[in-house]
């Protein structure tokens, strides 16, 4: 059993990170083990700024957006001497094991620093956009998709008042997931996501119908890897002539108070994050499967593309 | 198969009624079935308060809370007489199923309806509980728990300036599930169930010594079933001499716009309901498990207890 | 004294136009008079779709973004052929007054229609820019304002994680008091607006001192009349080397349920309208003027420019 | 000119109390005056519990609920014992000068210290009741009416759902201004503030007029200084035999983060209070009247009673 432990935020931040991080800090402390919290990623790991913490150090955090222990990149990790400083400053300290809260880039050079070293490592996949495969569920994607409902709803409000056309962009460079599910919760009369094709030719002939038909409104919602919304909703004005909007939310998406699925899920993953690197495990990922905490083999993890669910592509179409 | 179905909400809305009511109706019509829709509950079914729907009498209520199609008591519901004539009814109009969205009361009123008549029934478990035995899930609980923890972020406010003890009551008369999940996500140093016993000259003694350690606040979240707000507020004050507030959160729980969870599931619900009637099936409610719509037989799940989940019990215990 | 009015909203909707519709017709009412609404502005006013109000067709719609009576752009509104049509669509109902809730353009259009035809025209702000000459207030300004601290304190959670440079372009084309409401509520670095001139390379060498002082994060507010956004953040981040991130909110502005401040004074706004065009008063715009309603002559405040509240303006040097 | 002052948040606290705190401290800093954080009001005076605070210290706190500053109750405060302490301790430190923010209690207390002492003393009116006298305005009264219609929202929902009356008691002991706002807002059909008589027999006989008519739910907003929301209620019930729910918002209203409004106009408070506390002046409350920030006198301000707005009152009866 490990005596002391260390965690980190690192990559993109999402609503959910301070909940993770916090449950592994307290799940140590529980179980009399030293923690260790480290700034800004590997960039203060390299930098050795880190500190010991105690259960205060993480109160009043778990309703917070970001990382209270911030992130950064850090060109210096992606190089072997830079990791072997890296663990280095761990030794120096006692520290025994890392668990790594972040995205894809993250876990991966996570991976490589156990590989080289042979030091503990567990991952928890901290990204907004649902797409670690072998896990339903990565921290943040659910705030994220209440935050693009709400903006939604509010485009809604003005498209209705002026018979428009909406073009969402929201994000997801590989992944529809985001797109997918705030689509359907939003009520889209298109969702494009870059897993499936799609025929913007066809969708225009479809608008010009409904609308001649007495529809208010048309809402498109677009997955960044699917085509930039500024480009489709150019092409959409001048194909179908109607009045025609684009809006690209951005980093709003990463922002905001954790909601409860992203506020409790990020706990247990953060728990049982801290409790198997404590017994010595090493290379996994925690995520979730069937409705509980899964581990991942980290590997595998990063090295598989998710698809989208199924369910959810078939219900976009019924239901619009 | 079945030719034409109706939908009714009935007993306390919950959000995400309106999403599942949606999806009844656009699955039935995808797939070439007539859909009636019935004015608050049984009792417009008594008063024939009804009417044959198309897609777009459900455009534009996927965002809204409450019920379109609004709910109400009936006990006329309650007599034989009053089932058969609301059969009478349905068959008046050749409707030849029926789904119900709403909570236990109106999932058995349903079921005696079935049994007397034949007539095949199927239930969507519409209630912010989230008590239904068989089902991880309830349409509106992840709404509801997301208002809780906005209310506690408003009282954490006013409570960490006046260094007070604050006790939150809400919602959950033999679910402890509201309290578990809202206390977990919202930093609530206790969470009062009624599915667990609990020691209050015990907690208030604890109470004591957090403070002399220099604790700004204390959350109580308690379950309404596990005792009223109101007393074990004044019981906290007398036994600490903290300065301690109650809130009472009420019916504010059951409305606002739906989650994203919820409309996505309660979608999925009643895309499955409206399946499941037009094949013929009867008896069962449809819920979640594992992350998967489930069906679960009607009979069981309005006689059975359903249990706290042990995992967040446990997370409720290790991170405070 | 009138017996029969009509009220119409147009150009750009914004939050509270339906309060102040709303006042509108039930003010009539409350006076005996008969209101129509006109839907889709002149649009709407030349296809003759209008119709004549009660109470309850304005109930439940105070709470409601965008404009249920709907708004259209409209080309042959500019014609004098036009408006003699509109006029005559009017004269055939009864009509003998028109209110007309919008911005500038749409104000201007009522003038004329009033001058050819010496039809009473009375006018309301309805604008989330703020920028009507001889009014503190324009239907909707606060509601968006409030809107983007909404925005600005999400982009602030991920900003202080990565130690960025955010730039956030609000709406604003002619007037900066969006950006600088905005900017003074979000605590922002910096604001630009149009009616100020500022220097982008001084701004630069401030941003640089500021980081090696240990600043996390740095806000800056652009209306879009001071420049664009996304070349602003561009030359920010080509001299500074910061990692900069621009954010464009868009018509998400626009929308959304309308605030406590904009329900009241729409309320308070069309109320006094209404009276006004009963009485038979003409060529008016009503707004806020030192905290009461006032009336401003049409023609001058289409005509003037409103300058910037100097009191804001030294605030936010003051204070940051 | 004074060279150093001192701020602190007593009583009750309301949002933008840090907003106005913030202003203080960076309006001296920029005037080159050395400012003083005193933590938990009177209590703190007492205890010796401030420092002296940097720009920075006032950081990051613009958008946060509470009082960053802390407050709470004061026996001591209350003897002249007490207050000669607490002069003494300001003496200490060379502070010349206190601004308390705070509602009429602590600008009583504050009084007694500048009469017994000689030291300036400027006041800000913090409560969210906006019942002080001679400004229209004070700090925090317009997030709390926000919350407050944001809640009225969600109790809309599930009363359309149920075809209820719903009674919502909201703050104000001795003034109806938040029901009156929030009531004219949310669209009440009744609003009982305590300035204002009312027969609830009659109120009673119209709503059963109401509902026969059609009507789907009643909304009553009632000032706390009104009567008990749970007694109108149960009166109410007794009398139309209609089904009625009564929600007490309580200190929900106290949190939240501040509104544009409240930020804006707590800076430009601060602003003032600082730049006159340095120049020596003693005895006023700032407030706003006509739209602009006033100085009040402390003495008129604490044994005056304002009254409402006859306006609004006027508003809330022409528009229901």
């Amino acid at each position: 059993m490990l005596k002391s432990i260390a965690v980190m935020t690192s990559g993109g931040d999402s609503p959910g990170m301070n909940a993770a991080a916090r449950a592994v800090v307290r799940t140590a402390l529980y179980e009399g083990v030293k923690v260790w919290g480290i700034r800004d990623g590997y960039h203060g790991l390299l930098e050795e700024d880190m500190f010991e913490m105690e259960s205060k150090d993480v109160g009043d955090i778990i309703q917070r957006g970001g990382t209270f222990l911030g992130t950064a990149r850090c060109k210096r990790w992606k190089t072997p001497e830079g990791r072997m400083l890296g663990y280095q400053h761990l030794v120096d300290r006692g520290i025994q094991g890392l668990c790594v809260i972040g995205g894809d880039g993250s876990l991966r050079g996570a991976s490589l620093l156990s590989k080289e070293t042979g030091i503990p490592i567990v991952g928890l996949p901290g990204t907004i956009d649902n797409d670690v495969w072998g896990s339903d569920y990565t921290i943040g994607c659910d705030t994220a998709a209440n935050t693009i409902i709400d903006a939604i709803n509010k485009l809604r409000d003005t498209a209705s008042a002026h018979r428009r056309v909406i073009v969402m962009e929201v994000m997801g460079r590989n992944s529809g997931w985001l797109a997918l599910v705030s689509g359907i919760s939003g009520g889209a009369e298109y969702i494009l996501v870059p897993e499936e094709p799609f025929d913007l030719e066809k969708i225009c002939e479809d608008m010009k119908e409904a609308y001649k038909k007495g529809k208010r409104y048309i809402l498109v919602v677009v997955a960044e890897g699917a085509g930039s919304g500024q480009e489709i909703g150019q092409y959409i004005a001048e194909h179908t002539k109607l009045d025609t909007r684009v809006s690209v939310l951005g980093h709003i998406q990463r922002g905001g108070s954790p909601s409860v699925i992203d506020r409790v899920r990020a706990s247990q993953l953060g728990e049982q994050a801290a409790l198997a690197l404590i017994s010595g495990l090493s290379d996994i990922v925690f995520g979730f499967s069937k409705g509980r905490v899964v581990s991942i083999d980290l590997h595998d993890s990063v090295n598989n593309k998710k698809k989208l669910d199924p369910d959810y592509l078939h219900l976009s179409k019924v239901l619009f």
